[in-house]
């Protein structure tokens, strides 16, 4: 079975809005073991719609769609898919009653353009909606297998969980399980990481392996199939473990979404240390990424989001003539604000960033992107300095500079250097 | 000119990653008067990017891709334009040179593997990539132009700012624009917001009015079409004008994304206030968002995260009896907070934020989401009690303390009460 996804909505193609739909489904369709090869977005055009259709039906053994089953007259997927099946639109009873007995349910009229949601192809099923008022469709064409729910997400995922995938297993009977796993990599390039790893992202290999960045932090993708989850994960074991081996300490987490934070928090909480913050360009960001984890307070005490030079004076005790001599982008003050904050925080770590975020504020000597960050330990205190590049946009600077400042830190706590 | 637009990578059509560069290409593409009726995701497979593509120049004279360009072997949108188009792949001089010296700046290894970012399909034009490696690659198939750009997205931002808007604004001359305005309101619920502009939002009403919610953001959105942009403004004012009368200081702006932190510091802007902010469960999310405004330095002191009772004490200055006493989340520690950060960080306005974010910590008393602000200014210092619900995700939680908190500070500025 080859899945598509069509999302159906006209703000969805205009980019008002993000359709999330597609993703969603992707993933649970993977989950039982169905590719998904395509996602396709259109607007509330009937031709397109038939057009879209019959791309799909070219290619696909299996087409969800999501959207357009609603009240209103741009609402064309019902007749997208008559025209399509070649078949007329008939009124489904019991669709109609269910219609009715929401409406009655809410206290509210029922206008009669309601009843078109209850209008199906000829020949297809109506899927029940108990969350809503568009009921869902199902229908062969052809050989393909067509099923359409509504575009609304909470609608949309209940019929899918209770009618689409039960459905589907059944259909997909003995083909099993696609499982895929992710290992974050941090410290080195996508083109540096790649070259070390060729013999793992070689076209035809099995399981399959594929390397994305985002931010500066890379990903392996370990894809494999098989008839059960269990057995999908011990084919995919052996290749997580030849990346985690070679890659050591650049390895940063295996969870989806899961960053330097968490890699950071990992390694506080395995050392039985804490931590505190003080930031001046990031202005609270690792902070606040710290602080995205539940329970973090066991490891992390808090920060200084030192944003003027009175602030690191003040509160972070950096001495003015440090500031005056140095400037607050320097070596020394990153120093004093690492130090300053372990000490005034009573935390074991001082971690801090000071740097010209952009646009404005660079120099020749001193150019946006120019960043220094500070480690302070029971051991004494050190600076790095990070060049992240003046052509990169601000939310960049900052983003890059959290991730570099954590990074350091969990490195410290293993006692490896960056 | 018709327009598609590609988003190539098997990590966005099997559900692991969402794509959100095809909404926001849409969104400048239908800025410029350019309609987009499609957007295709697919995975990193030569044969389904050629037959994808192949589909696309039958329907669209205008094909923009994202994705595909990076120094990987999956990387293959080269490959497919190249036997698309029916031509060889050829090195490009000065992308070369530009990718040397971007791995010359940052004083790390260019691996051979690099050079392959340099190939584009011969008759082709290299679009320079200022801030990454990738280059991009317009060209013309048939009567299309294909347009291809970096996946990730602040470099498909960038250059499509800089190099593809022009090229195009100048392609789609007289075709006329599309323009959207959007006012985002805080402080009621999209339901009562709705109910009170049923005139603006009927079908078939001209300029056409939207209203969509995000994370307790309500956003207005007015669209209109017309021969040039100045028109359709012209259009749109007006229903721009009945939205800011009706809904007064609701209104936080009417810049795309902007949220509670540009509309505090506006207002802090306007009245020559500066501020501090001293978070708790917010951990630095204030900060950081204020953080995120070029120049806000002028306005924001800085800030502490007190995340642990310690840090509220020593660092601000709340008395430990009152910690004792009341307990971290209470409006008194909410007060002693705003006081201790507006008197030691020296700003015009204190603002401070504790409660619990969960999902732990909740008790039947203090369940999670339940949260204190405070607000300290020249005269004097006051709380405030939020119930955001227990059933509500941590990141929530944060997310809507700090917006009420950032609009407390916003509105008391304006001498409005909440």
């Amino acid at each position: 079975m080859n899945a598509e996804i069509l999302a159906i909505g006209s703000e969805l193609v205009s980019g008002q809005r993000l359709d999330t739909n597609s993703q969603w489904l992707s993933q649970r369709l993977g989950a039982i073991g169905i590719p998904v090869h395509f996602h396709t977005t259109l607007g509330d055009d009937l031709e397109e719609n038939v057009a879209a259709l019959r791309v799909a039906l070219g290619r696909s053994s299996l087409i969800l769609t999501s959207g357009g089953l609603g009240p209103t007259q741009d609402d064309l997927t019902r007749d997208a898919l008559a025209a399509v099946a070649g078949v007329p639109l008939v009124e489904d009873a019991d669709s109609l009653a269910a219609i009715e007995l929401m409406f009655a349910r809410r206290n509210r009229p029922m206008v009669p353009r309601n009843r078109v949601q209850a209008l199906i192809p000829q020949g297809a099923q109506a899927l029940p909606n108990r969350v809503g008022t568009a009921p869902g469709i199902a229908m062969s064409i052809g050989a393909a297998e067509v099923i359409s729910l509504p575009g609304v997400p909470s609608e949309l995922k209940i019929m899918y969980e209770e009618q689409v995938q039960p459905r589907l297993r059944a259909k997909a009977g003995a083909s099993g399980v696609i499982v895929h796993r992710v290992i974050h990599l941090f410290g080195r390039g996508e083109s540096e990481i790649e070259a070390k790893a060729l013999d793992l992202t070689a076209r035809g290999r099995r399981p399959e392996v594929g390397i994305t960045a985002h931010n500066a932090t890379i990903s392996f993708r370990v894809s494999c199939d098989g008839p059960t989850e269990a057995d999908a994960l011990r084919e995919i074991e052996p290749t997580l473990e030849i990346i985690r081996r070679r890659f050591g300490s650049l390895v940063i987490g295996e969870v989806e979404g899961e960053d330097l934070a968490e890699a950071l928090v990992h390694e506080l909480a395995h050392a039985g240390r804490t931590i505190a913050v003080a930031e001046s360009c990031t202005g609270g960001l690792i902070a606040a990424q710290l602080t995205k984890i539940p329970g973090v307070s066991a490891h992390f005490l808090g920060g200084v989001v030192s944003y003027s030079n009175d602030v690191k004076e003040r509160i972070l005790g950096v001495p003015r003539a440090l500031l005056e001599l140095h400037g607050a982008v320097s070596p020394e003050v990153a120093e004093a604000m690492a130090a300053g904050v372990r000490e005034r925080l009573g935390a074991d770590l001082g971690l801090s960033v000071t740097g010209i975020a952009g646009p404005g504020g660079g120099t020749a000597e001193k150019p946006v992107g120019l960043v220094y960050l500070g480690l302070a330990t029971a051991t004494g205190v050190e600076s790095r300095k990070l060049n992240i590049g003046p052509e990169q946009p601000r939310d960049v600077i900052r983003s890059r500079s959290a991730k570099h400042a954590m990074n350091w830190a969990r490195l410290s706590l293993r006692n490896e250097s960056i």
